[in-house]
């Protein structure tokens, strides 16, 4: 719990990681105190790197036919054996298009596959390890599998049997996914969204191999817009010079615990002697379970959180992430981080319980609440990521207005919830009629917020 | 399957480990083909290694009290809370004392387990990084907590409460019983040995901390003299002169597939160059489930093996290897191996379904039987670890003798097993039978046992 009372400890809570261990960002001319920092420096100067983080495998992988060669592949997939893709199977397709997995170039083979489930990473060739928590796999059934047969190739298609994509140099392998399961969540007890989801009725089988996606993914529900890939997002912040970026992943509202949260760490930043921190406020757009907040509600209450500055437009991006959520707490926290080091952020705000939820059948919290941070801290392949612990914001009774919790006087805060999930809605409810009034100032108090006490902050 | 039909690939079946890649064997004169084992020897002679394979942490961890200062730590632990230990807690106390988990220097604290759950593998200070795959924790109850209170040391007592180990720098964290599981074993399904034994009804807390053992741990059961520890080991090994030990772990008496395929190994490694290839003949001696063999029958028969000259006493050493057994399957391996590291082994043979069983709930067995040997291949610290995948033998009825499986002529072969319980007893009793009554050749012919044509190989 001690690393909760700053948000900046000088080594994240169990291994040597210092703050300012990156030794991929601009070489700033500023003196700095710490002599971690000055050993990234020298570094930095002597490896002549980019100024963003290299993309894990050091090089983004992107899986999208150049447009010279998409006529000719229609063409390839129009006769290959097919496999239809799920919703969720697409957003994966779309995740790894993109290089949110690089270097992964397409569904996971077995090897993939198992040193994902027993190591949460994956040995490369040159014997570097990167993170990778969550299989991103491809399920098919006993019949599709036959069909498939002897060929080394399949075209995926859309629900309307369009070919979206080609897998080739293909490995078709059992489906473990009472083991999946187990070893991805820490539980096999019926009720976990993703699971139940995409998992429990899936096929027997698992399809790995190479993908070449024949378009762009697109979902033309007018918010397009918003989903960059990690290709465009480090050439927008390549464009804002940013000379360090830190992401926050969420699947809520922001709300104004959070807000603060990210204010102050940009002040932080900015005292420790970078010049130009940009915030990644990366809502995640895939599946999420039926009591979330839909994404549509979100990116709107995320833009007028923009308008009406309570986050600065100038050094803040918006965008989409394409995952869906698996609730997968300690394991799939590792995931939402390792992901947005390809989208170029060096430093990663992690909460209680990230990616938590209830327990599905016990009276209790599927993860300890610390699990999450602790595990990221320690996760192989991420030891170049900064991981800025959450500080817990409350509502400050004496001050009138958000403020980090002060243990010392506890009596003077009152919490605010994330993820209850009927409150949660009320909650959200009344958020957006504050902002539909234009209110202003109004959003900044949290008078309207549900007091659920029993959960501090797990709204990431 | 492709890797079984030879048992050693120049390469172990997913990742790059050349066969020969140990740098710290003995740098012998004679010529060798293999390039990887030229690099092997320059690397060797530059490095001036000792003659046997570095325990993981580069120091083997011994945990046993010196004579000189036991009578003092008797007196200290005298006045500490006690905590009482069952016959596994002792067990794993027993393998922490003599470094079979080296680095490892007690039970683990949160951040080892959390590690050991997520990753099967420790990141030591220098990040570098070492296999762990199962916990290896303490559980205390709620009423063994309050009694500890605020102490920072604990005595651990025996069954007749007398001290037997200080645990100093106590850490005490929640016990997140059925993550632990599904974690490790891949499944939560009622039935799994260990798990009934020694978790499902262990207490809520665990406690780590750093372990001193008051006196060499002993089990007066007439088979201590076979409990060498690991420095004992490579003590034996190095006045034997190994330039390469091979170690094969089983929990089942040896049958002549394995008796072909050890010999068989040593003549291969002959024939690689090595002069003196030793085999660790390694039964696992802890807990084990109410069906399998007791260890006192199986070591008779172990044995008896070597005196009737199945296996060369000279090139054979049996010892006992101390640590329970959790059928934890791809997840337990990994524990078996970077043991045998830490005794000394360069060479670890793995066969189908390593520390497998049946599904304690569904008709199949628990892990797919390839994943054991792929998994190992691919665990992160144990890279230096020559991987010799199990070449499956069977009653070759046309020579009248155990051989190597040649699927092409599958008609020829009769397929033993390993594991099926009661036809194991029984094939165990008729083997003894024939071993008492010393009748010298009819001891290798398969004759007398049980045909058991679905399992192949799982003995071990």
């Amino acid at each position: 719990m001690a690393s909760m009372s700053t948000a900046f400890p000088k080594t994240t809570p169990f291994l040597s990681h210092p703050l300012t261990k990156s030794d991929s960002l601009i070489a700033t001319t500023v003196s700095f105190p710490s002599s971690a920092r000055s050993r990234s420096l020298r570094r930095a100067t002597l490896r002549v790197r980019s100024a963003l983080i290299e993309p894990d495998g050091g090089k983004l992988v992107e899986l999208v036919v150049p447009e010279t060669r998409r006529r000719e592949k229609k063409h390839e997939a129009a006769d290959l054996p097919r496999v239809k893709l799920t919703a969720i199977d697409l957003q994966w397709m779309h995740v790894l298009s993109e290089g949110w997995a690089s270097p992964l170039r397409g569904f996971m083979r077995e090897a993939e596959f198992l040193q994902t489930l027993h190591f949460n990473s994956l040995r490369l060739d040159d014997g570097s390890v990167v993170n990778m928590s969550v299989p991103i796999v491809l399920a098919i059934d006993d019949e599709q599998k036959a069909l498939i047969g002897e060929s080394k190739r399949v075209a995926l298609v859309d629900s309307d049997d369009n070919p979206i994509a080609i897998l080739s140099d293909i490995e078709i392998y059992k489906h473990p996914k009472e083991e999946r399961i187990a070893r991805t969540w820490g539980t096999t007890a019926p009720g976990l969204p993703f699971a139940e989801e995409a998992i429990t009725n899936a096929g027997n089988w698992l399809i790995g191999g190479d993908l070449e996606v024949l378009e762009p993914v697109k979902y033309n529900d007018g918010l397009d817009r918003f989903r960059l890939s990690p290709f465009e997002l480090r050439k927008e912040l390549e464009k804002r010079g940013a000379d360090a970026v830190f992401a926050f992943q969420l699947r809520n509202p922001v709300h104004n615990g959070h807000a603060l949260l990210m204010t102050d760490t940009r002040r932080r930043l900015l005292e420790m002697g970078y010049k130009n921190p940009i915030l990644l406020l990366h809502p995640l757009g895939g599946f999420t379970k039926a009591d979330d907040v839909p994404l549509s509600w979100r990116m709107k209450q995320h833009e007028k959180v923009l308008e009406d500055g309570v986050l600065d437009p100038e050094t803040t991006v918006v965008s989409i992430f394409p995952s869906p959520m698996l609730y997968a707490g300690p394991t799939e926290v590792q995931w939402h981080a390792k992901a947005r080091i390809n989208a170029g952020a060096n430093f990663y705000i992690v909460g209680r319980d990230p990616a938590g939820m209830g327990h599905p059948v016990e009276k209790r919290d599927l993860y300890d609440a610390d699990h999450g941070k602790k595990v990221l801290s320690m996760a192989p392949g991420l030891e170049r990521l900064n991981i800025l612990p959450f500080r817990v914001a409350a509502y400050d009774k004496t001050q009138g207005k958000m403020a980090f919790f002060d243990p010392s006087r506890a009596q003077d805060f009152l919490f605010i919830s994330g993820t209850k999930s009927v409150l949660f809605l009320i909650k959200t409810l009344i958020w957006f009629g504050s902002i539909d009034a234009r209110t202003g100032k109004e959003q900044r108090k949290p008078t309207r917020w549900i007091y659920v006490p029993r959960r501090l902050e797990s709204a990431c």
